[in-house]
């Protein structure tokens, strides 16, 4: 129902259907509000609905909209399919005017009270309808406040009330050039048209981009009976939680404001009282509200955030959805529903994500440190980050160099600070949001980053920020919260996250002593593992990451890169085979390399113990093991230029680098062409790990290892290495008599292997997509290029709905996966089929993986519990087409 | 029927139906040849069959297979599906033995033949069946030669022959350690499985690869009974053509050699006479033969290539087939045909190419001038050139740089050679084939070259290459032709040709001069111009391109790239656009980008005379404007070296390559993506080109501008771009009133534009395939890198079967387009669809185009004729799916 009431009105209509104290009232839906975006104005239909529904709530409050006698009066509020809390407009008191404020002291022989209201509405008119600035009323405001010679406006008279809410008419009036509409029909309309108008405010349009609503759905107005909070001490508004939304403890939890409308609580204008106070001063009420608390978590089957209303002694509800609460409550209270056989396991699955479990698994500041958060940004990229304040660049890879850990401050960041922001722990910058260059390059580093922190200043040419009186100088600690987005002065200890530990195994979840979080979290990540189809591996590129995955809950090794294997002291290594000039030295390095890998693998097939495990061949062009080509190029102009000697080897470098410049080498002389045009190289690698797999076999430790063919292309490319693989690991198998079953399987990561990928199954035991490179290729986007030229760009202009790097991108890379899983299946129902792309940690990739019925995702180690938990989810809330072993 | 029977066993089948005298026989079919070849050996049932087709040949004959008395005696030729000339075995004269020569002796009265005939027989058995090596039966004869006291085998006598005979099998049965088959039917049966044996010898497999022969199709063998040109002078054999097969002149052409088997003809060993000898020695079989040259061509409806025998007086036609021409022949023969009426123009257009068109265009050596070839080597890039000799690839640099015309001689090159290469004016190698290195990258560079000279010998280091007795050194100027292979010292004259000339509109082929040849083409092309559904355009950047084109019968420019726009010494524009600090500096460098392009537009839009223009907006990443990142960064290390200055421009420049370098600029910030994030640089773009328009149209000439969009990838971005673009034209139209329509198309060139190609359509007024980029991306393949690194190694290989950036991949890239053009038709079914990459002018990929139903392919200025010409050969072979105009 929410899609056409709004959620607002849907739980309203809820309510008054569960018997609960609703002020009476009706909803315009969603779809009138995309009929007047369309055609700029109300149109009559809707115009004479609206009076009939007017009609209707006169009757069944007793009271006459516009009438001076009995006079109804009504809020309007907007109420969209998502919450978006304070982003849209709201009118309150409507059909007010000064004869029916004279009516209301006479009803309810309060002058204050009803001379308030009269102000409040000239007020909250003027601006929302007529669109008159807040500075123009806090000018005539301060004219009375002076002539009355008090400092606030709750110390005013009726008199004097009435008196301000007169002059906010008359400067109004002049600010609009025409008269105010004392009318009550005429007032609703145009309070229906600023709700709507106020769908496509610029805050409002900003906010949806950042939660990813959709432009286009409407919200909704809902119209109701005021009542009121503010009459007498008897009367009051509050706000209150079914379960504490922080922590998920048990028990209501919330505030309440004797003698206050709803907005004075959101605007924090006064210091709330606890839920108690309501207890003390009208027992009845607060009983009631528990009451009904309890009953809305009963139908919600979920903690609830209520608002309510007392007026004269009588509770009303006006509002009530489902809580947003933190990652650590959300685990903790689907885990006490469950306890409560409010929901089912599956259901509590549903509840929880896999974002909010990684949120918990980053390092954190200690909350018992007494640090004053002194601003707060969009949390950008999440982490922790101390260091000292450095606002140049340069300056900042210079103190990086010299082991200094800093924060870079920017107003906003540019290719240009790139330099800067590999160097830094962490960045804050004061302008741009979630998907601003700075956002988008610190999620692509790691980095944790504040973004937008609009309470700042930054001063580059002077090396400062200022935050109010506060100044922070160059050199300054600060620290700052990508997670909540929250700015410290001075050094925050960080603490290691309690549920990282967890996962990796150092607690055990059923020790007496452990924390409800942890068990909640034990509880339904044990459940994930029970319904998930997916298989989570992960990819680990050494013995040692291995060993972290497994303890992670990792069932193989989806992708080991082999090239990894050759970074650090070992790139000499590649260097020494390209430069080789003879058979000998060739022959002698090659035997190195399979020396230094079957040493790797051994420790790899050790730790996973019978688990599978995929090899990757060497995958990229040789050359990146060489020096970079500007760098030899400069040093040698420098030599001929002092007229130095060049080294024999440092020339054969020179040229060979030269020789194998590639202009883009992603698309160049890497994966399975180097195995076809250098054949010992991955002769060596399948020698080393055939070999491994028999020792560690023969030493009685099972081994499931599987080659993967990177950047297949075409069958014939396949077939042909193929059996060239084949024929080396037979001839090792055979000498040593051993029966070990060697699988091989090709890595899906161009287009041309994704469409023709029924023709590639024929000669692969199992396929594992490449979405990274899948992804570059189908748009032609170059990962290492993008973040820093045009994508922070494009996500901003809503090109791109997110990074496809990040999050697969369905309608069109998915197309290619959809079409490759399909067509290769139907040719061979038993092909094992995996992704080994980073998309296999993310949640919303996952549940396409899982949708497509793959047999696994592998991702990073410390993304498999997410994984788990999603495929999980995935698995309890879609059905899978189908799954082999 | 050719598909079972073979070629050969094809026509031999029709000639008997027709009556013409053809040696009686039987073919054993290629099916056959499969089974065996699958197996390793003839199985019984096939035996049993050949039996029976023996005894039927003993009816009709006459004759007994291995009998003494009246002995049959058969050849055993193979014949595949397609001509492979002297690529594999033949077997004369099976059922020979002693007794059975020495009754030929009495049948014929001529000892001299029986026993040549004998000695024949031991040796082509010996070598085809027992495979031993030619120098053994050298070493024999030499032997008896030297006891006869003559030099050579024709002066021998009958009893010489005899006795050379029976050595060869004395020397025969030593080397195979067994008897010597003497049975006849053994005989038979080791022939057979010899000829099939051969479709797997190595030449064969050379050339089947070079042809693009499928290697699975095996082939047939032809039993037939032997009839002797050998016998006296009133024998003898020949070969013949129905038409001239190298000018196409009309009139019987041919060699007659008397006294000799068809193997004396081929090997010319002797050297033949002319037709006309036959008419003087037997005027009787010259008329017969001249008969049935004519029922040939009537019946085959073509030029037909014969060879014959006269045995005995009595004329025996063995064998015909549709004859190889040159070019030249193909069209004129067609022409000529339908004059005679025997074909229609349909046919005569189907029975010329586009290479062969292509061929015609090349710059050609004067067929007048007196130079002999030395050489010929595997015509590997066609074309004439003339040059110095070089040996060394750095030597050929410096003296290319030295203004010297160079050919580059290597035995076979490697990307060390690059730089060489590009140098050259051809290249020449004593090694490697069509695929090799030097071939693809001669092929990809458009310089002529000659590959696998095997007859020259190459000595890098002494600095000559050395062919039979001719040395050629360094410095000596030799001459190549890439398309006939041919190599001759000394520089022969270029001349232009003529073909080329007719079709830039130089030569009038109605005028009564013109030679035969202009004639053809001009009625073949102006038919293939009526028939075909394809439009032709050309690939244009400039108004003299676009001239050149309209001249060549393009129908519109398919692809002007403004980039090329920017070259030369407008270069520093966009440097001047991308160090502009200030916008004054910026908003005066786009003006004057405006104005330039303005006066380019103009130029074209007058040449194209209201044939539609499609402009693709800047496409490259902008730091290919700028200078090379290694040279800057040398020059500055120098300069620092040297503590000289760095002016401010320098180090801007030097800063600004450096944040703008990509790793992978084909993937990078290009095409739309630069459009997006600089959107003045297309708005000034889509300025020039809508003043443009509108300044020619309003000069009274019609214009139909069509703006093209790069490398788009999604909805969003066409969207965003395309109503910045279409307001910026309004704005344009409507301050000059005019009512110019523009309109606005996408390329499609990656995968993910081509597989969502629906939704590109709604806002798209047509498309482009930029086949190019597509089949980079598609494959993973980099174009400016693969051909020097892998691609001539998988050609080797076969792991293509042929150059993907040459020739559309049908089956991948292909599938692409055939997806995109469904989809988007479906969509919108009056979306104008081409093609602009550069396969837009490959036969096989127009005739692919065509089948889709595609509406237009644009191609460089030369390959219109060629396109014009395949779009019509489609247009008559196949049927196209749909076209709008």
């Amino acid at each position: 129902m929410s899609d056409l009431l709004g959620g607002k009105g849907a739980n309203l209509a809820e309510m008054t259907q569960l018997g609960m104290p609703v002020p009476h009232g009706f909803t315009i839906t969603t779809t009138a509000c995309q009929e007047f975006l369309k055609h700029g104005g109300l149109d009559g239909s809707l115009v004479t609905e609206i009076d009939h529904a007017i009609g209707a709530l006169e009757k069944s409050t007793g009271k006459k909209f516009g009438d001076t006698q009995n006079p109804l009066l009504v809020s309007v509020r907007s109420g969209a399919k998502f919450s978006m809390p304070g982003m849209m407009e709201t009118v309150l008191n409507v059909g007010m005017n000064q004869e029916v404020a004279a009516q209301l002291e006479n009803l309810t022989s309060d002058a204050t009270f009803a001379w308030d209201s009269y102000r409040r509405f000239i007020q909250m008119y003027g601006k929302t309808v007529y669109e008159v600035s807040e500075n123009k009323f806090a000018a005539v405001t301060s004219n009375i406040l002076k002539t009355e010679g008090v400092s606030t406006i709750a110390e005013l008279s009726a008199v004097a009330l009435r008196a301000l809410g007169d002059a906010y008419v008359l400067m109004i009036e002049k600010e609009i050039k025409k008269p105010f509409a004392f009318n009550a029909r005429a007032q609703l309309i145009g309070a229906i048209e600023a709700v709507f108008h106020s769908w496509n405010s610029e805050r409002a349009q900003i906010y949806r981009r950042r939660e990813r609503i959709a432009s286009d759905l409407g919200t909704a107005v809902n119209v109701q009976m005021m009542v009121f909070g503010n009459i007498g001490e008897d009367s009051g508004t509050g706000v209150c939680f079914t379960r504490d939304p922080a922590t998920g403890a048990i028990g209501a939890y919330g505030d309440y404001l004797p003698r206050a409308q709803g907005e004075d609580v959101v605007a924090g204008i006064r210091n709330a009282f606890a839920l108690t106070h309501l207890e003390s001063s009208n027992k009845a009420a607060y009983d009631e509200l528990n009451t009904i608390m309890q009953r809305l978590e009963d139908h919600y089957r979920d903690m609830c955030d209520i608002e309510f209303t007392v007026e004269r002694g009588k509770l009303w509800i006006l509002q009530t959805r489902v809580g947003k609460r933190t990652a650590e409550a959300a685990f903790r209270i689907a885990i006490q529903l469950v306890q409560e056989s409010a929901i089912s396991m599956d259901e509590a699955l549903n509840r929880v994500t896999g974002d909010q479990l990684a949120s918990l698994m980053f390092p954190q500041f200690d909350a018992q440190s007494n640090f004053t958060e002194i601003a707060r940004g969009i949390a950008a990229s999440p982490g922790a980050a101390v260091g000292e304040v450095v606002f140049d660049p340069y300056f900042a890879a210079e103190r990086a160099r010299e082991g200094k850990k800093v924060i870079l401050v920017r107003r906003e960041t540019n290719p240009d600070d790139l330099v800067g922001m590999v160097a830094a722990q962490g960045i804050l910058t004061s302008r741009g949001g979630k998907t601003s260059h700075a956002a988008v390059v610190a999620r692509g580093m790691g980095r944790p980053a504040v973004c937008g922190t609009d309470s700042i200043t930054v001063d580059v040419e002077g090396k400062n920020f200022t935050c109010g009186d506060i100044v922070v100088r160059e050199g300054d600690v600060i620290s700052i919260d990508g997670t909540t987005g929250a700015v410290f002065v001075g050094a925050v200890p960080v603490v290691a996250s309690q549920v990282t530990e967890y996962v990796q195994g150092a607690i055990d979840p059923s020790a007496d002593f452990t924390s409800p979080l942890i068990k909640s979290i034990d509880r339904i990540l044990k459940h994930a593992d029970r319904v998930r189809k997916l298989y989570v591996r992960a990819n680990a590129d050494t013995a040692e990451d291995a060993a972290v995955a497994r303890r992670m809950g990792a069932q193989g090794i989806g992708l080991t890169r082999t090239e990894h294997m050759f970074l650090g002291e070992r790139r000499t290594l590649i260097e020494s085979l390209v430069l080789a000039t003879q058979d000998e030295e060739r022959r002698k390095t090659l035997a190195e390399i399979e020396k230094l890998q079957y040493e790797d693998f051994v420790g790899i097939f050790r730790e996973m113990h019978g688990l599978p495990v995929t090899i990757r061949l060497l995958d990229p062009p040789l050359h990146e093991f060489l020096s970079d080509p500007v760098t030899l190029a400069v040093e040698r102009a420098i030599k001929i230029e002092k007229k130095q000697e060049i080294t024999e080897r440092e020339e054969a470098l020179y040229k060979a680098v030269n020789r194998m410049h590639e202009s883009n080498p992603m698309m160049g002389l890497r994966g399975v062409r180097l195995g076809i045009l250098i054949p010992e190289l991955f002769l060596t690698q399948v020698r080393a790990l055939t070999r491994a797999a028999i020792n560690v076999e023969q030493s009685g430790i099972a081994v499931r290892p599987e080659v993967m063919i990177p950047l297949v292309a075409s069958q014939r490319e396949l077939l042909h290495l193929r059996s060239e693989l084949e024929a080396e690991i037979n001839r090792i198998t055979s000498l040593d008599s051993s029966s070990i079953k060697i699988s091989i399987g090709s890595m899906i990561e161009t287009p041309r292997a994704a469409i023709t990928a029924a023709k590639l199954a024929d000669y692969s035991d199992f396929f594992s997509f490449g979405t990274n490179d899948l992804t570059q290729l189908t748009w032609a986007f170059s990962r290492d290029d993008v973040e820093s030229t045009f994508l922070p760009r494009y996500l901003d202009l809503e090109l791109l709905p997110f990074n496809p790097f990040e999050s697969l991108d369905q309608d069109g890379v998915g197309l290619l996966i959809k079409i490759a899983t399909e067509q290769s299946r139907a040719a061979k129902s038993s092909l094992k089929i995996g992704v080994c792309g980073e998309h296999g940690g993310d949640p919303r990739s996952i549940h396409f993986f899982h949708a497509l019925g793959l047999d696994y995702v592998s991702c990073s180690p410390f993304r498999v519990p997410i994984a788990r938990l999603e495929a999980g989810r995935a698995a309890v809330n879609s059905p899978q087409l189908s799954a082999s072993a």
